[in-house]
């Protein structure tokens, strides 16, 4: 038994082979969660996991699982990991950098010998970007027992279900609920993943320990006016969907904004019929919130929704919605916390303390065990673009950082 | 000679002769400005005018004129007509109703064995409606050389440009200045076309006399910001394209209401990349203001301008402009205006007197005539739709009150 040691060559030939899976001619990786370039992905993981001697498993949700056995095979396993797919022209860090972390983590100690307590469990969860079908963290989500039914009778633009989708990728959409895990299923789930953000960068920082992921609050509404001629429609006279539609816009500002922390986005807003002449009849548009403190963010959802019926009713206006999604605040655990830090004191690395304001994977595994969570600095904070990167020293940092955090909790949790 | 008298039932079988002309399956009329189906009503319209012994000419720009020559043939014509294209899925009455107008009052002169002192000079306007190569009033602005060259280029959906599509009409892009009337080219022109709005159904009268015509300014603007993650964004980070056209279609509504009379509109608007996790990081919007008082019309312009400049400054925005447009205010002549005035009280005509807020052909023949319009009740201010309609009590109205002022203005102008 030797001391385990993390190779950054090994993670970045894990990086740039995952990085040649689902390459887009148009730019970056086209890997969509449910696609036949993100099972690609899937098995190059098998493979990998193999060589490590792991016991692969498939979920009905399409999760995949590589596991380690332990000393004591009464103890719930210690998971790691992330996802497998991109965004349309996504990068190649966004949730692979935290899956190779996870293998480099378990290859070191496959290597020096050195058997844990617990199981050592590493996962790729299916489809966590929003996917063709509409909806983000679909395997994680499965996990955590918070998938809808309906949802599985989403359509992607060609009219294909999430159940074709997911039957063509090996998963059972019939026996979904089976996927479902419970307290005490797991001792600890710890994941990797680029910052997404500005604040490593800043800071000039290569990892910052995550304390928290903000909630999210998400709906699609529908503003509906009367369309009428531009010219013979008196402004008095006018029910103007878009006018009323961009007030709901300032007001998610100016809401958002008197939350500290909190962000709020109107990211998507279509306008019918959207002629020069014709006064706007109807818009369809999506609304987000976002932040780490709960109660905050129930306020301002209840303010927001306040606030639009105020604007349509003065307008004349009425307020139709097709979809209303909320993803819980997720504190990191107060053992987990512990654990990475001590780590990161131990390598002699200086880390941030950062809240999450994306959403991850790691949310909805809080629903049934203990989660922390690295950030990656991500270069000139950009994400889900071609040109996503973060430095050799960040992953290298993460993984010895991780493997520490992993035996500490392997030595501290049941 | 007989009294010339105007036939009710005649106009309504040409309404609906041209009401089967370019009828589309997905409901009402598509006779789009220079397609083939606007030609097949060109051609119905050649054939009514034949049988009325006038004779026809199209000039360069696809206009159609047939004249009935007068007693002094050193005197210029008096001109009436409108436009038979139509929006796509639009109604019988908008363009055809004055079209079948003018052609009952030649009609009624011609068998009455009437002969005016001016040649009578009946005229169909290409493309007046916005074509599928984004303009509008094309043969009346070819007329009164507001065309500019450049538009000749401009291409539809499918990449064929108005050059091609105006020689499949018959018409000639390369002569197209050959089709400018200079001032003393005509003694004055009148048109008949529906109110488009609710003010005659309002006050419960057949037909209304347009005092003026609005001008009209419209561009396309595109706000730039910057695309970002909708969730590591903090508020004060953004450079939100949407937010910041919000604010823009605001101030269109603010500063338009400011002007008595006045109209502003946001109809079109599009955001990129329009999506629900990404902070909007460009919009394309038109707008339009539209008065009937030159002077506000320039002020309300400048006040959006300076409105627009400050917001896009205040928010670290950019602001492209790609075009724009001016369509010029146009007041009746007051010698149509009395002689449309007179043949209402002649007939016991109760006649409105209203502004128009639509563009009209009619605005630019007043670049070089003397004009006057009448307005037809629109049922239900209906406009641009299949059920679009004005009651046959207007028709008759209009065609009486047009061929007293046709007969009016014949003895009176030189």
């Amino acid at each position: 038994m030797t001391e385990p040691t993390i190779s950054i060559d090994r993670m970045l030939s894990g990086v740039e082979a995952l990085g040649r899976i689902g390459a887009d001619p148009r730019g970056g990786l086209s890997r969509l969660g449910l696609s036949p370039q993100e099972q690609v992905a899937h098995e190059w993981f098998k493979q990998e996991a193999s060589r490590l001697g792991a016991r692969l498993r498939s979920d009905a949700a399409g999760n995949l699982f590589a596991r380690i056995d332990g000393e004591r095979p009464d103890l719930p396993p210690l998971m790691t990991g992330s996802h497998l797919d991109t965004v349309p022209n996504g990068g190649k860090y966004d949730g692979a950098a935290g899956v190779v972390i996870a293998l480099e983590v378990a290859r070191a100690l496959t290597e020096s010998g050195q058997t844990l307590r617990h199981p050592l469990e590493l996962v790729v969860f299916r489809a966590e970007e929003p996917s063709p079908f509409g909806m983000s963290t679909f395997g994680s989500r499965a996990l955590a027992g918070r998938l809808r039914p309906e949802e599985l009778d989403a359509l992607d633009a060609r009219g294909k279900t999430v159940r074709e989708a997911l039957r063509s990728v090996g998963g059972d959409p019939d026996r979904i609920g089976e996927a479902r895990m419970k307290a005490g299923d797991a001792a600890a789930y710890l994941e990797v993943h680029n910052e997404q953000g500005p604040h490593l960068e800043r800071a000039g920082l290569p990892i910052a320990v995550v304390t928290e992921i903000a909630g999210i609050k998400r709906a699609r509404w529908r503003v509906l006016g009367e369309p009428n001629h531009s010219g013979t429609t008196a402004m008095a006279d006018r029910r103007d969907a878009l006018i009323g539609a961009a007030e709901i816009a300032l007001a998610v500002e100016r809401l958002a904004k008197a939350y500290d922390g909190a962000v709020g986005t109107v990211g998507v807003l279509e306008v019918h019929p959207n002629a020069a002449n014709i006064v706007p009849g109807a818009v369809d548009l999506c609304w987000e919130i976002r932040s780490c403190a709960p109660a905050d963010l129930t306020a301002l959802e209840r303010q927001l929704d306040e606030a639009a019926r105020a604007i349509v009713a003065r307008r004349g206006l009425r307020l139709e919605e097709s979809t209303r999604s909320n993803s819980q605040t997720a504190g990191a655990d107060a053992a987990v916390l512990a654990a990475l830090r001590a780590a990161c004191d131990a390598a002699g690395v200086e880390a941030l303390e950062l809240r999450s304001m994306a959403g991850h994977d790691a949310s909805h595994m809080a629903a049934f065990t203990k989660i922390g969570m690295l950030f990656l600095r991500s270069t000139g904070a950009k994400s889900h673009v071609p040109e996503e990167h973060s430095p050799p020293e960040s992953l290298a940092a993460a993984a010895s950082v991780m493997l520490d955090a992993v035996l500490r909790l392997d030595r501290d949790l049941e």
